[in-house]
């Protein structure tokens, strides 16, 4: 066990892009736990796109990180020492506690690992992303058997849950993912019935062939060109959870949505969401998560890069599409 | 009572914004009733955005007019000759009988005028205008009492019945139309809290000095630059009912949308809506909507362009935002 805390700070509000220049890496000897406090061994780092948003000073629907304070993001540890009642050493635990390698925590908003399930899937198929998966697609795509839904980032923590469900109700599941290796992979790997590579530059023509008979539901997470693109291909009272916008959280000029008419035209509801929204759902969400990895009927790859000195670049990357699967990294 | 049926067809697809060569008029001399058949001297005609969308051969929730044919619309007038068993010489009625003079009906869809309520009011406050606002505000937009309510197109038909039953629920209602004229009559007629006159060019700022407390429902009947601008005011949760796009009918390029980053971030729904979709509702709408208009609580202003050879003039007019409240032809 290492006896100091490495953390990562934000250094600067990015314009456009992050760079790892915006990015600050420190050591900081442990102080002492107060009363009610514990401290956590991380071992695993979840990186996800919604952190570029918190980069930003912009109003949004959580308060952004200051520049200066260590990056927001959801990590699994081991408790290690505890002046808290309800956590004793030795504890396996996940909450939202920064990038950094020896966390203090005052047990607010901490969870403790379910006993059987890999902890690093607690952050994923079995956490966050698999919730807003469940949520955002049964909540509000409700997708009906024999429906068809497209899903964006299909290759990403998110997406591929999204897919894998919709299979699971007896839908055809259509995903969209940047190159043919991540299509492979949501295809042959994850059981989706087809995936367009939309970096091919056909994507009209490919999401056409791809969906016979329309587009019922369209989880989004990426925004942009692919959303004008899937819109005019929507059927008549098709819905659109608006779960992310990844391919704009870069972008200086926003994308001008030109396809709106179809909203109109074929009632599409869109909602747009974020899954703490939805807690009540969470216990429900969770077991049926479970439930099917446990049955083998749920699919998971992992992308790791090695260390709190690896986020930031593993964090750009994750930007630009570098991961195939849950984005982490291994802490300890 | 004439003896020749006056009809306007439709002459071309318009490219953009129609013109008179669009349409052409031609006299008929009736025939003989077919069993089963009723024929009608119309008395008013009624004129609506929709009917642009049918102009076009493009896929929408109805079939295009074919070019040759008669334009559609609603018409109020009186059973003047019946083979029908369920109507006789006298009754007024109501129903899609198209820019004619005395046109021949089947009996379907057609229904008998309400006794005491002016036929006209049939074809707007309660008519498919003010059920159309009543579905859209109530059902989509779901307004609590102390929201606020915008309404773009408040000077139409559908607008001015939006804001009217917003402040019946106890919200804030707030206009935007073209025009000092229509905002005044907005404001001082139909009793709206405020109107902003979009063509003053400063949308942004006057609508932030109207919604001190942001937007919570913006029932949209225009789309374009004014849903953009509104989009960036909506409140968390905020509801969207999207009856029309009116700025982008004649639009041969359409406006590129770029606030659409809003809907996730503060988790908006959006919903495209025809009044068609929610017939099992009209009973309720028109119950409420004549109660309203019987109790005073309802006002309503007609811009009436005079006999079917205006028709086509009018409609271009009403486009181009040349009316105030409901747009109607006198028939008779």
């Amino acid at each position: 066990m290492t006896s100091t805390n490495v953390r990562v700070l934000l250094a600067n509000r990015p314009v456009g892009a992050p760079t790892l220049k915006d990015f600050s890496i420190v050591e900081e000897t442990p102080a002492a736990l107060g009363a009610g406090e514990l401290r956590i061994r991380g071992e695993w780092l979840s990186l996800d796109p919604y952190m570029r948003g918190r980069m930003n000073e912009s109003k949004s629907y959580v308060k952004p990180v200051e520049v200066g304070a260590v990056m927001c993001g959801e990590v699994v540890g081991e408790v290690v020492e505890s002046r808290h009642a309800d956590f004793v050493v030795g504890d396996r635990v996940a909450g939202d506690l920064g990038w950094q390698t020896l966390p203090v925590s005052s047990g607010a908003g901490l969870r403790k690992l379910l006993p059987g399930v890999p902890p690093s899937a607690q952050l994923s198929v079995c956490g966050m992303p698999g919730v807003t998966a469940w949520c955002g697609l049964l909540l509000i795509g409700q997708p009906k058997p024999g429906e068809t839904v497209v899903v964006s980032g299909a290759a990403g923590a998110v997406g591929g849950v999204v897919g894998q469900i919709a299979k699971l109700k007896g839908c055809r599941a259509v995903g969209i993912a940047g190159g043919a290796d991540k299509c492979r992979h949501v295809v042959e790997d994850l059981g989706f019935d087809a995936c367009i590579d939309y970096k091919a530059g056909r994507l009209r023509e490919d999401l056409k062939a791809a969906t016979p008979d329309g587009v019922d539901v369209y989880f989004d997470n990426v925004g942009g060109e692919i959303l004008d693109t899937v819109l005019a291909r929507m059927n008549p009272f098709a819905r659109l959870p608006l779960c992310g916008l990844i391919s704009q959280y870069n972008a200086t000029l926003p994308y001008g949505l030109r396809n709106f008419r179809a909203v109109l035209v074929n009632r599409i509801k869109i909602q747009g969401f974020i899954v703490f929204d939805f807690k009540e759902h969470y216990p429900q969400a969770i077991g049926d998560l479970c439930g099917w990895l446990a049955a083998g009927k749920l699919q998971y790859r992992e992308t790791i890069a090695d260390g709190i000195r690896a986020a930031p670049a593993a964090f750009i990357g994750l930007l630009n599409g570098a991961n195939l699967g849950k984005q982490l990294v291994r802490l300890g």
